[in-house]
């Protein structure tokens, strides 16, 4: 039997940094996913081992079933329908088994994520046999939700197969969690995400799970339904950035100048809720789609001179703004900052040759362009009876 | 005899838009000035004749003194110590006398300065004969007040040779007028803003006439004080613009965003505000030149931001800005925005050699580099008995 999940990344529409000082920020999903197959032999078989597969790195982790069992008996399970965090007992066993593997001081982020496999994998399905196979369309630790995705679909893939979930395997296609479902996947993959990440927002797993957009402030998230197509051109800037240096340069500036800031982060609030509201107003005769699209270029051209303002540009996100301004594109950076990902809105109407001359452009500059839908589906799962 | 004059141009440091939106603004008079000589024919020569000489422009335009007094007479003069505006009707027989010289459309702003200089001229010294040079460190139409320092020039030469104003033309080198003469020199310096702009804000002429700073909101002007010594880079981008264009499209996108305006107006407001205390508080053991610099060059980041999020930067403002981060200085734009001019913080100990480097990059760009000390003296004039 053989279940594959796929589960999106995220992107920050507005409201980055600010949000840590109180403003409103909206996040949504983006057309760009990681795939989880999780295969499991057939009983009478006798392949008795858990193996990870990491397509994209050509990285393989394998253990058997009996030294899984060996290591982490203490911790029990599976418990699929109650989620708990991994504790620092738990964390130091898991990696003892990942130490096995000899993985290299400069691959310690991967570390991070292959317990946070075992976790989910030992805490919602036990200890039995598997091969987990993972692929991703998304660039890794460039702030599009790559951790949150990988924790989505890992969990959604362990969910289906496990008794906790209620669905009919002989469906076709991808399909969708119920609401339940889908809360409970949720809870697992921030468990996930606190093995990855220490402290997360809980804003990527939630955009990740459920898809579409949400809008946050002070640790209040809400879903919104986007009522337009929207497309993004994403350019990762491929330069690598400090995000907690990032974040505590704002508060230093916050500190140093409270009045100005003050009001840029209230700028920000107004622009969060404007942008939300223009997402949710479907297009009518008074309102029309271009216009809708006007206005969230405006929208995105004043967050980023906020963040500019805030002092979290970077001269590769500049070069990323230039290049699109002078095809009468907005653009705005998203996440942390200081290299990462740039987006730029791409209109309905605008041509495809205008689109490949962009990227053209921007990818010799040595930047990688993505094009994706935004605001589309969560996580989904599918199943095939044998692989 | 000849009577010399000269007078500064001006910068915005910061709050230009914001300041027709309510918030405080800062200008700061520049180490490069309009000179004018205005040259008196011993009485007994038979030289009848008014001549302007444009220098920088290889362009002359002179007149018979009976002509001006034929085609101006019925305005009268000289009045030098009544500064009054230049009617419809006078500046109609004023612009008759320029189209004798068949200036060319493209030159039409040319124009309003020569029927600027006619007015002050006939205005303030009457119908006698003199040849008036004119030389300029000034970028005409590019943001530093160009036109403001010609009138300041021009006024200042013709008072000094007025009896209204009391100096003692025996002493040496350039001298200040005394208070009350600024006064009169800034109303008439005024009245030729006007004709050259039609509605100028005066800031100019001000910042022309009394040198240093002044910091201004709602109509209000305050004189300041620097206490440290300040220079800037400023590049002009040689990109033309149009300001009114500009103002209009902030205030519409202050229409479209009114909470997000305004608060980035509240935003511009305290900027301009730390900006002066950080000008005007002298260095101290507590308050080193090097932090005051450090937070001004922050200050200018933080503002030129918020112009981005105004909607007023432009390509080429967008390259000199990256051009200057690269050696980590601090720049925004200054004025309209849209092109002109970009100012770049040059701190105290930054060496020689980054200077040269910087414009030598900025001018392969096909910009031009100024350096200027800012908040230096205003109008001055200077005598010598025989040219």
């Amino acid at each position: 039997m053989e279940v594959k999940a796929r589960a999106p990344g995220k992107i920050i529409l507005s409201g980055e940094h600010a949000v840590v000082h109180g403003s409103t920020a909206v996040a949504a999903s983006i057309g760009l996913c990681t795939y989880v197959s999780l295969q499991v032999p057939p009983s009478n078989e006798n392949d008795d081992r858990l193996t990870l597969q990491l397509k994209d790195m050509a990285l393989e982790f394998s253990w058997p079933i009996g030294r899984i069992k060996e290591a982490l008996s203490s911790l029990g399970g599976p418990f699929p329908s109650t989620p708990t965090s991994c504790s620092a007992e738990s964390f130091k066993l898991i990696l003892a088994l990942i130490e096995e593997h000899n993985i290299l001081d400069a691959k310690l982020s991967l570390a991070s994520g292959v317990s946070a496999f075992l976790w989910l994998y030992t805490s919602i399905r036990g200890f039995k046999p598997a091969t987990v196979v993972v692929t991703s369309d998304l660039p890794l630790g460039s702030g599009l939700g790559s951790s949150a995705a990988l924790c989505v679909a890992f969990s959604a893939a362990l969910l289906a197969c496990s008794d906790t979930v209620n669905i009919d395997m002989k469906q076709e296609g991808w399909l969708v969690f119920g609401e339940s479902e889908l809360e409970l996947l949720n809870k697992w993959a921030f468990e996930g995400e606190k093995i990855i990440h220490g402290k997360p927002s809980g804003i990527d797993n939630t955009v990740s799970t459920y898809g579409n957009m949400i809008k946050f402030r002070s640790g209040n998230l809400t879903r919104i339904k986007s009522s337009m197509p929207l497309k993004m051109l994403i350019t990762n800037t491929k330069v690598g950035r400090n995000t907690k240096a990032l974040v505590s340069g704002v508060s230093e500036r916050t500190l140093r100048n409270p009045d100005a800031m003050s009001s840029v982060f209230n700028a920000v609030d107004s622009i969060s809720k404007e942008l939300a509201n223009v997402i949710q107003t479907p297009a009518s005769d008074d309102l029309s789609i271009t216009a809708k699209e006007e206005k969230l270029a405006e929208l995105m051209e004043m967050n980023q001179g906020l963040l500019q303002c805030m002092g979290v540009s970077h001269a590769s996100i500049e070069t990323v703004l230039r290049t699109t301004l002078k095809y009468k594109l907005a653009s705005k950076l998203t996440g942390a900052g200081g290299g990462g990902c740039v987006l730029t809105l791409l209109p309905t109407l605008l041509s495809g040759t205008i689109v490949d001359k962009v990227i053209a452009e921007l990818e010799s500059c040595g930047f990688q362009c993505l094009i994706a839908g935004i605001g589309g589906n969560g996580a989904e799962i599918c199943f095939s009876a044998s692989s």
